[in-house]
């Protein structure tokens, strides 16, 4: 057995002293042939480990160059030091790993630039930036499971690969095990996907929505959490190819009891994170804040980053139609000196410029639009009494625009039919989401959140490629 | 807002009487146009509604047949009936959605197959069956969640879409946007990738380990939990070409580490279902028990379901090296009476019918074994002193066979590059793997466990196909 170790989040989190314990990590700084601080990755504080002088050979010492590894055992004791309340007097210390610091490619006093990391994220995860990111991310995702396992949602796992392309939310990748040369052909020449691994032509999901209504059909309340995909050449700070997507669907729900959720669910895993990763939020906070500094007094942030999120968990976020919010888009300022870029009138599809007005400028919180034009909504949204629009909702929020996307779904058999014929949605193909309707129909909502663009919005970071591992973007995949 | 209701789980654990409630959900049965069970999912047990004769119009109680949706406003009255302690003197009840009896395919008094069943996977979730396995695999996968955040993993999203194809872990699907008509070609008449959508080849993941890796070796220990993908053309009851995976890695860990906890973990996720789940399981146990009852006396489970869990709990894993894993089977009555199809020696990776043997009728409990030959496991397994056999570990499962495939991990970077290149790994393609040994390598181990497998165990169901919600299999994605 190896692992008898103490984690540094642990030990510092006791502040006992007395005892001896054994630590493992990784060097980040070896001071004065003395001060060695060891980082283990639990959190961005290191443990001071304190050599005595001459007590290890120099040959040893010349090895402790960052990011070599290590492990240390000796006794806690209070710290003379500043920033740090104690540290272990080294008593054994041996090197797991050497770290050669001519070729190793993190220099940190360099102050690598997050594009710079991205080119190495294989090892970005080691700098205090990516530390703070990911246990934030993996701090949301446990808050997500624990949420709708209080509330009695079930968990399930809708598939990645599937023959329905009927939801028309994006272009889809294909997937295939049919070779490009002698591909399987008709008669006809066209490709004999009957040949193919599913005997279909099958795809990437771009949402598990429609599984969803059939799992909340039966169990009342579930959830998705799973990878979905986007074949869209989007090279922007805030498109993926691949992301993660949370989709609650709740039976017996109507648009009302779907916001109520939304804004229940969101302020419980902003408040997940900010009671467990307090000092990877105040970390990034101040990140922030020093990269708002580099920005034009106009362009920066009114709130720091903890500000923010304990604004978000303190106010009720904003609840308007869409003909409210054009309305106030075309009473605005900024469309009276036409500025604009896109025109506003009732029915457009908002540009982001509009999103940022309304939560930035106007409310400055997040906003719920609801009831939107149904021709720029899905075919599943239920048709308002008004006839022209549907029982959509968005949530805007401050900085990273759209990040929750959902709507009560059309439970009416006629009403679906009816509008799946004018959007050309073939209804043979979805007999099985018809079949919903068709026994025991109910009022029922739901809605889908982008995990990274929830990540972005909570970390502050400002770009999707940093909240997740390994970035798939149009001409990347690496790692 | 729609949503005032009380679940029947909760109605039903309450064991209150006399205050008014709302319940909503689906029609089980409807006996004597007086005693509706409504079923909603929450729980398989139904909550029965009693309608006074005469209260509600004939027209009204013809509809309510079988998976109807209603809605039903009443008094909560202890029961006089059999089966439970409280029902719901109705005051006001409302169809939410007819189903036509004549055309529902879920007709539950003909007992439907579990073959037939899948077809209708849309509707399956509303058996008492389905019901209890999706209720258990919610929790499992929550208890997997909650294990490894209370120890302070990390959880990664490693990446679906992958470039890399080094891990030989089986048969890929190519994920790509070219088209097989007018594919873009290079001048040799080969596939022009740099025009695909990433700029170059890529498939679904079979497995996150070496991305895992990455994270381990930065914030000391993370889990993975995600979809993984094998192209083969595998038609059996334990296959899936899409099933969800588990992998946590651990630095400063060695293969007891890993082995103790991987046994902590699959303890800890029955031990959640026991103690959440116990009704759901109980039926489950019951169903088996009468399936069980089917099959000729010598085929039955010497134990029930609870039983068998039970056993799991209480008892440590066998923890057997391969060498010994042989020499048990070639001392055994099997053997010498010729009993085994495929033959027995020292090097062969081990049968189905072998791992039985072990599993079911010599140690009759979980098993893990240990170091296997080099020769038939992966690049990236330790080598052990002997220099021939690797510091591997599955763990075997009563009828289930392989659920775990672990190891220590190989960091010593001169062996690794020795152990690719005998084994034809590009090393060109992992230089990002690689770097993990070349800066501070440690000690490392880590586990795959698949998720389906796992839910068969704890379960008790026999097809793989029946404890995910939309199996993908050859010729099959339907839904």
């Amino acid at each position: 057995m190896f692992n008898k170790r103490i984690k540094v989040k642990q030990l510092l989190a006791s502040e006992q002293t007395g005892h001896e314990v054994t630590v493992m990590g990784w060097v980040r700084t070896f001071r004065n042939n003395q001060f060695l601080a060891v980082n283990d990755g639990s959190t961005n504080n290191n443990i001071q480990i304190v050599l005595e002088l001459g007590q290890f050979d120099d040959a040893l010492l010349k090895r402790l160059t960052t990011s070599a590894s290590v492990k240390v055992t000796g006794e806690v004791v209070p710290s003379m030091g500043k920033g740090q309340k104690i540290e272990i007097k080294a008593k054994t210390l041996e090197i797991l790993g050497d770290s050669d610091a001519e070729k190793y490619p993190l220099q940190l006093k360099n102050r690598p630039s997050l594009e710079y990391l991205r080119e190495i994220a294989h090892m970005r995860f080691r700098t205090n930036t990516f530390g703070a990111v990911f246990r934030v991310r993996h701090s949301l995702a446990f808050a997500i499971h624990k949420f709708f396992n209080e509330k009695g949602f079930v968990y399930l796992h809708t598939p990645i690969i599937t023959a329905s392309d009927a939801e028309g939310a994006g272009e889809m990748f294909r997937v295939t095990s049919l070779p490009f040369d002698g591909t399987p052909r008709n008669e006809d020449g066209s490709v004999n996907f009957k040949e193919d691994f599913f005997g279909k032509s099958t795809n990437l999901t771009v949402s598990g929505q429609l599984e969803g209504e059939l799992g909340a059909t039966a169990f009342g309340e579930i959830y998705t959490f799973g990878p979905t995909f986007r074949a869209e050449n989007s090279n922007t700070a805030r498109h993926l190819a691949e992301f993660w997507m949370i989709e609650p669907e709740m039976a017996f729900s109507d648009l009302e009891d779907n916001m109520n959720l939304a804004e229940e669910f969101i302020k419980y895993i902003i408040q997940h994170a900010m009671d467990n990763n307090r000092e990877d939020l105040e970390f990034l906070a101040q990140r922030l804040a020093e990269e708002e500094k580099q920005k034009p007094q106009a362009e920066r942030s009114e709130m720091g980053l903890i500000e923010k999120l304990e604004f978000v968990l303190n106010n009720n976020f904003e609840r308007i139609t869409y003909t409210e919010a054009i309305d106030i888009l075309l009473q605005s300022p900024a469309y009276k000196k036409k500025k604009f870029q896109y025109e506003v009138k009732w029915g457009i599809d908002m540009q982001s410029e509009h999103e940022r007005y309304l939560v930035e400028k106007h409310f400055k919180k997040p906003v719920i639009v609801t009831n939107y034009p149904k021709d720029i909504k899905a075919f599943y949204m239920r048709l308002n009494e008004d006839g022209k629009t549907v029982a959509a909702m968005d949530i805007l929020a401050p900085g990273i625009g759209e990040i929750v996307g959902g709507s009560q779904r059309e439970e009416r058999l006629e009403n679906l039919e009816a509008r799946m014929k004018e959007m050309h949605v073939p209804a043979d193909e979805l007999w099985w989401y018809l079949d919903t309707r068709r026994f025991g129909t109910v009022p029922h909502a739901g809605f889908g959140l982008g995990f990274e663009r929830m990540v972005l919005f909570v970390t502050g970071m400002t770009n999707i490629r940093d909240v997740i591992a390994f970035p798939r973007t149009p001409k990347t995949a690496e790692f």
